[in-house]
């Protein structure tokens, strides 16, 4: 019988059994882009890590609806309620038409995404194609009367929330702490309490992306799209919510405050969270100069990088963390990721060629169960890898003569990367054949000059000539030099 | 000084010359596909014909903003008003969410767009993410008195608008005609006339996808998105609305009423329309059989393909038809498109090599010029095609000496290969870099086996044993045969 996957909940603040409402069926939701902006690490993480999650809950035979949105509107600057609009601004100052900016990084961002082979979920709900579903939702809160609306926008009431029920239960504050650190209004706002937060806002006539409403034209507060999406989509209740650690607040705090108020009851099971990503030991960000998007990592074309990364070896970096760590981007740590994956593939294309015994040495049954005991532990990727690791000695061991392996067992040898390396881990053997066949050119080239050299030396000139002009023929270029040759392919 | 591009109008039923509203500016407006099943090749023209003209008009110097949809909801079978929503049924089908369907088959189609490098639309609205647009767009129609309100669906009135404008001023039908040629209504449905079609239709409860609106709960007529997405993100007037010939009746027509009763006048000055696809000289059809996808042309995997076909191919034969006139997909058509541009690309390949004169006996500046005018002449892209042959045979004529070229005149022959071939027709070299590689490598290895066969008749075994380790050493695996060799990379 087959333990069961144990999570960790950022509401409960510990590791919990995974019992989903509906088994088989998994309803899961995850925050998106916003898509301002080209793809960058900070994508990169939640990404791969709900990727995993969807591959391996998959693989443990449930039935997934993964939702990830795409925001494009509402999400204003400094993530507050004042402000510009993230995509707006960047069409302003592009001169484009919001959507057409829209079009441009949501290309980008499913380009990265499928790059590091992280599967597209079941549904990309955009925040702009659920307006109607946002208003019913803000139309909900108001009658709860959880809500209040003022000159024509409507905001959340925190302090009335927080009298019938707890607002900061997911990130652990307290309503008066937060006061207490918090400037009070000037009374020029709408808003009648600091802490309250947009559900509605009227536009400014300047604000390109704006709808009818019962209030006011205007547009949704950032943080209704999920409730409302996640609710269309997955039900009033359903089972993970994931995203970044920094969404953690004021974000999904307001949306278990939406939902609580709207249905009485909070929407999510399980929130799971993601930690974040440094750069050489400090935060991203645009000022500091670290600020790599995903594009430049794959061609190396940021002045932080020496080298162009594979798409497969950021995403093996990623997973040697465990999701719920910090993990510190550097290029002496992406250099050894690039080496131990390229370790982990060529071992596993060694296992075909082992030989095999009437007995085995090794427990292979013994690695596989480790693997999987180290996924159902809150999807501990960096375990599995070192149990990989363990697979790949098996490997050497065997080749040596050291160890034993039955045809059976170098079977399960084989399943184990299939399964935990490729399908789960979700690494792909990258460019495999390109890269063997330019690999294998440069020796066969470089065999062939060896021979013109030594024919030149035995003063078999004839033979020396023959080769370089065969080789001219091809478009090899030879540059004869002090200690031999160089050359290139024209 | 450039002539103009002539453009065939629908409206007109003749060439016109391109004269923008807002030039340089260029708005654009496309059908996109209904996603509820694989991208196959009736998607493939349309998609193939107006990346053509996006690509023409940006080469011509104008900034477009190109619109096509994904609709995803509204579209009922048989394109009528009654009936199953096409998504819907295939959501309930397959057990799915209508948005997983929607998602499944959109990725499959910009897959599809993709690998025969069609590029992406600047917006790609989707006619369930505009449903308060749409319901504005009603609200429109009826205040202006063209629409009727029934049993919670509202309806456009044909008769009354006929009698101010005229319906049918696209397809050239008249609404005489057509009443004779349908059915009575039998005083149960809602409609008052056999000829109005649905702007907002009430939804039955059984109906997956419905939202809330001044009417009923219900969803969009089919017609109406590509109204109300036109006019949201290209205003109220612009220069071109494409799509197959099959939706000029009556959807388009729809749209030409839609925006004279909403705004007063019609939105679109160039009606542009592709001519329909035929296999082996039938329809294409799901019951015919003869219903092939797109990733079964790529792979060769339906009953009716002797083989798999680059997306290159399928791109290169569709623009070698001019787009108004029908086309007829066969094996034997495909593989003579094949083997054209094939040649087209090897000849391209060999003008760097060409040797160079003083003076040139061909006339490239004629060639070039010929190719524009083909293409500004209603995009006749068969002409272009058989001028870029035409310079293929110069570049023979040089190869042979027959003709000579200047160094001025060998470059403008690559720009012209660079402009028309690949930057308008948009053909790419299919996977040139692995190829040539892989060329390389085989002549490499070939010339070492040589080599070790000439060591041995020099009865030099050193040397050919050296060789042959060397190689076996890279892992390619030599077999002696009685007439010299054979080998292969293990």
């Amino acid at each position: 019988m087959q333990e069961s996957l144990m999570i960790y909940n950022s509401l409960t603040r510990k590791k919990e059994e995974f019992k989903p409402i509906h088994a088989p069926h998994v309803g899961m939701y995850v925050c998106g882009p916003t898509v301002y902006g080209e793809a960058h690490l900070g994508h990169a993480r939640p990404s791969v890590t709900f990727d995993i999650l969807f591959r391996f809950l998959h693989f443990l035979g449930y039935k997934v609806r993964y939702v990830r949105n795409i925001t494009d509107v509402g999400h204003l600057e400094n993530d507050a309620d004042e402000g510009e609009d993230k995509i707006a601004k960047k069409a302003r100052l592009d001169e484009l038409e919001p959507m057409e900016v829209v079009q441009e990084y949501t290309l980008n961002y499913h380009h990265c995404m499928q790059e590091m082979n992280v599967l597209p979920p079941s549904i990309e709900p955009r925040a702009s194609g659920h307006i109607i579903e946002q208003q019913e939702y803000v139309r909900k809160i108001l009658d709860s009367g959880y809500a209040y609306e003022s000159n024509g926008s409507v905001y959340f009431n925190v302090e009335k929330y927080n009298k019938d029920f707890r607002y900061g239960i997911l990130s652990g504050r307290n309503v008066e702490d937060m006061l207490s650190n918090t400037r009070s209004l000037d009374g020029q706002q709408e808003k009648r309490a600091p802490l309250d937060f947009a559900l509605w806002k009227k536009a400014s006539p300047e604000h390109i992306m704006q709808w009818n409403s019962d209030w006011s034209r205007g547009f949704p507060g950032w943080h209704l799209e999920c409730s409302a999406m996640g609710e269309k989509y997955l039900g009033k209740e359903f089972d993970i919510h994931g995203g970044g650690m920094d969404l953690l607040f004021p974000h999904h705090e307001c949306e278990i405050a939406q939902s609580t108020a709207a249905n009485g009851k909070q929407a999510v099971r399980y929130w799971i969270h993601n930690n974040m990503i440094t750069i050489n030991g400090q935060k991203m960000g645009k000022s500091l100069g670290n600020f790599i998007t995903l594009k430049q990592l794959f061609s190396g074309t940021h002045e932080l990088l020496t080298q162009a990364y594979n798409p497969m070896t950021i995403r093996f970096f990623i997973l040697q963390a465990h999701y719920r760590s910090t993990l510190d981007f550097s290029n002496e740590a992406l250099q050894a990721a690039e080496k131990g994956m390229g370790r982990l593939l060529e071992g596993y294309e060694k296992i075909t060629e082992l030989p095999v015994s009437q007995t085995s040495s090794v427990s292979v049954a013994d690695i596989e169960k480790k693997c999987l005991k180290a996924m159902l532990d809150d999807m501990n990727t960096p375990i599995v890898i070192s149990h990989l690791f363990t697979a790949l000695k098996t490997v050497h061991a065997v080749e040596l003569g050291k160890e034993t392996i039955t045809d059976e067992d170098k079977k399960a040898l084989l399943k184990i990367f299939e399964i935990y390396l490729f399908d789960i881990l979700g690494i792909e053997q990258p460019n495999e054949k390109n890269e063997n066949s330019s690999e294998l050119l440069q020796k066969t080239i470089t065999l062939l000059l060896d021979l013109r050299l030594q024919a030149k030396r035995e003063k078999d000139y004839q033979k020396s000539d023959e080769i370089r002009d065969a080789l001219t023929g091809m478009g090899v270029v030879i540059k004869d030099t002090k200690d031999g040759y160089e050359w290139k392919v024209n």
